[in-house]
């Protein structure tokens, strides 16, 4: 087999940089590390084939300036440019530069990656595939009192979104009436600051739902399969903390219809390459199309250890042009996996970000445990990127003996350093609590416990 | 599930008792180290529920003190005792004096053990059970003429072996007749040295072999099935590097007619647990039994990674009386596994120990990788021990998918300290190595590539 590419730049940093690095190096690739001034002394940097140094923190100035990622590309030769998560991963315009510039963008189409980060567009594109949405305006909202009609219609709690939104952001709950102004308001303020587009739209908020997500491969030829679900279901400030698969207490002919919708939805859209389709399940067992994930997600190893397939890879395949080579009936998922995300906040101080140097480092291994990180004994965790340290990821026959490898596996994990704390207690309590174990949890769970948590 | 035991003390140190440590946890079983003044700062101390100082090194004084073992049982309260690999793992002794000390032993029954462990019996026993043997003496050697009567029965090359033997020691080959008393004697003052026994016997000698074993789990109620095979054949001094699964480029009715007869000699010498039964394999491709390992061995996790099923928990529920619960059909090893064994050693100095403290230790981790390792930087590791350091353990869809990803994951392996040295170069060097890549390989081929080795 000869790799899709000869080069590929990593336009990220952090473990998915060494995530895709990995895949890379698998293939036959040569992998072009890009770095910020903090991020000299980086894992991927010490591993890369090559390493272009692109600006400082803010990440404005670097890993999301555009043109520096370019030239780095140029300069290396690359013939593609993966984006990781985050960051510009879902950047029509940078898909669209490296389109004209001559490189492959590791991704969906520019084009589709536009219709659906508007999720308005994906919205209407989504019910005309037939995939069921809560109650919500398709139409960004035209005012205050647009808002007040729309509200009227939807019932409330609803919620108020941005057009442009993702990753949690930009997102306000009004539970009445009284809550509507300012919700609108923030989530205009909101949307505006983090996507320079203060559009929202509104759509029925459920309290207690369950987040399934499904993740979808296809390829440029109408080649579509699914890879079963993820259950991301513990959240916190609609931020993943756990995520797992199969999803534990579900009907299966609920899922069979959700993983059928995403791919339905995914052909509807063109899309190519690797992604997600967010759902939420109410109470009722219904589920409700939420967003399309362009890009490989943070908790793509969960999929990956039931399956056996290696996302990145596929992305790259596809993204070379390649079809898919197999078919729906060649995914088979076995056993149970829970991911558990190690973040570098305080979880006794509303998950501030816990930055400093590592002193020690020694993640949990041993059988049926995988993890993926950037740590080592001597890192300098910047404050000025995300906080996700570690992705301990485990396999079992059966969701019990997964989540008792999971114990183990963080209960091993020693994360040491000056003013460095984890996510690894609060991780442990929510494995042990009730309603998780027996799979009653719902997205509330984890701020209900957070409400809860006393210092430590 | 209830766990099998309440307390179990691991009898063992380095990797292994780690490893048997994780599946303590993942049972829900406290575990408790013992360990050597020079093992105080390891990490099964630091993860066990309680950890008891047995004595200094050597391992005479502690690891293989059964007095001090037992007494830590005792004081511990453990139920059960389980031995790892190598120091008293298949020594009768003490799995005799457990059965009387009202421990359960981790292992065999004592009787068991005698039997296998002395290669006389063990051949006779499974010649009995109509497993294959190379042509060679059944009874201990009766003295030099003896030997030589014996030698020109089953002519040359031949390898003359210790009874007791085990582990690549107390063996030695002779070439043509003029070897013969210098291997006798040489053989006979090992086999006395390592095992307090001078009893050898002898049987041809395959210069070029494969060297496939069979991994088998026996209940105590005629209950056995295999796990497929592993292929070691890449061994310096009879002392394995690098393991795999499925074994490459052999026959597939080879391989069945071995595992049927791992479990037909299992079932007949009354084994029960986990065991592997070595065979060698010549250029014809006619197999023959070698020896029983009555125990788990350093090499298991190749097994754990295409089956999914964890041998150490096996192990423990078995000594704890229960059965099997499956039958040779619930086992379906998947994909391709292959295990190399990081050594703390110089290759270019004939691999000598190369010992000190780690400065820097970054595992490598991400997609299909899984390490067994007591490293972390600062460990002090001991010249008092052996010297395997990490095992680094991949999977792939096929062969050359886990030889690329096993080429990734050691090409990531930081591993620094003054006077460190490891194996990586070289499992590196063979990994690239045409026989290997292309399954031509056998038994001669590390010996024959360290031959030539330049220094670095």
């Amino acid at each position: 087999m000869s790799p899709p590419f000869g080069k590929v730049l990593i336009a990220n940093r952090g473990e998915i940089a060494l995530r895709v690095l990995r895949t890379c190096r698998d293939l036959g690739i040569a992998a072009v590390a890009v770095y910020s001034t903090e991020d000299r002394d980086s894992e991927v940097v010490r591993l890369a084939d090559e390493a272009i140094h692109i600006g400082p923190a803010p990440a404005k100035r670097s890993y999301l300036d555009i043109a520096a990622i370019i030239q780095a590309a140029a300069q290396s030769g690359a013939d593609a440019v993966h984006p990781g998560y985050g960051f510009l991963s879902e950047d029509p315009d940078l898909a669209e530069v490296c389109e004209k510039e001559g490189f492959v963008f590791v991704g969906p189409r520019a084009s589709v990656l536009a219709g659906l980060g508007d999720k308005s567009v994906a919205r209407g594109l989504m019910a005309g595939a037939g995939l069921p949405l809560l109650p919500g305006s398709l139409e960004p909202l035209a005012g205050r009192a647009a808002a007040e009609r729309t509200a009227a219609e939807i019932g409330y709690p609803l919620i108020v979104k941005a057009v442009a939104g993702g990753g949690g952001r930009g997102m306000r709950v009004a539970r009445g009436p009284e809550d509507l102004a300012a919700a609108y308001g923030e989530a205009r303020t909101d949307a505006r600051a983090f996507f320079g587009d203060d559009r929202v739209f509104m759509e029925r908020y459920l309290e207690r739902a369950r987040h399934v997500e499904v993740q979808v491969l296809c390829d440029a030829y109408g080649g579509g399969v699914h890879l079963g679900e993820r259950d991301c279901t513990i959240q916190r400030r609609h931020q993943k903390l756990i995520e797992e698969t199969p999803a534990p207490g579900l009907p299966a002919e609920l899922l069979d219809e959700m993983r059928a919708a995403a791919v339905r939805g995914a052909l509807a859209a063109g899309y190519t390459g690797a992604g997600t389709f967010e759902f939420l399940v109410d109470d009722q067992n219904r589920f409700y199309f939420m967003e399309v994930n362009g890009r490989i997600q943070v908790e793509h190893p969960v999929t990956e250890l039931a399956t056996g397939v290696d996302l990145v890879r596929e992305q790259l395949r596809i993204a070379a042009g390649e079809a898919l080579g197999f078919g729906q009936d060649a995914i088979t998922p076995g056993g149970a996996v829970i991911e558990c995300r190690v973040n570098a906040e305080d979880p006794d101080r509303g998950f501030a970000p816990a930055p400093g140097v590592l002193t020690e480092f020694r993640p949990p291994g041993g059988p049926f445990v995988r993890v993926d990180t950037h740590g080592f004994a001597g890192l300098r965790i910047s404050p000025a990127y995300d906080s996700l340290l570690a992705k301990v990821v485990v396999w079992g026959e059966d969701r019990d003996t997964a989540i008792r490898r999971m114990r183990r596996a963080l209960g091993e994990f020693l994360v040491a350093g000056k003013g460095v704390k984890t996510t690894i207690p609060f991780l442990r309590q929510v494995l042990d609590h009730p309603d998780f174990r027996y799979a009653r949890h719902t997205t509330a769970l984890a701020e209900r416990m957070t409400a809860r948590a006393t210092p430590r």
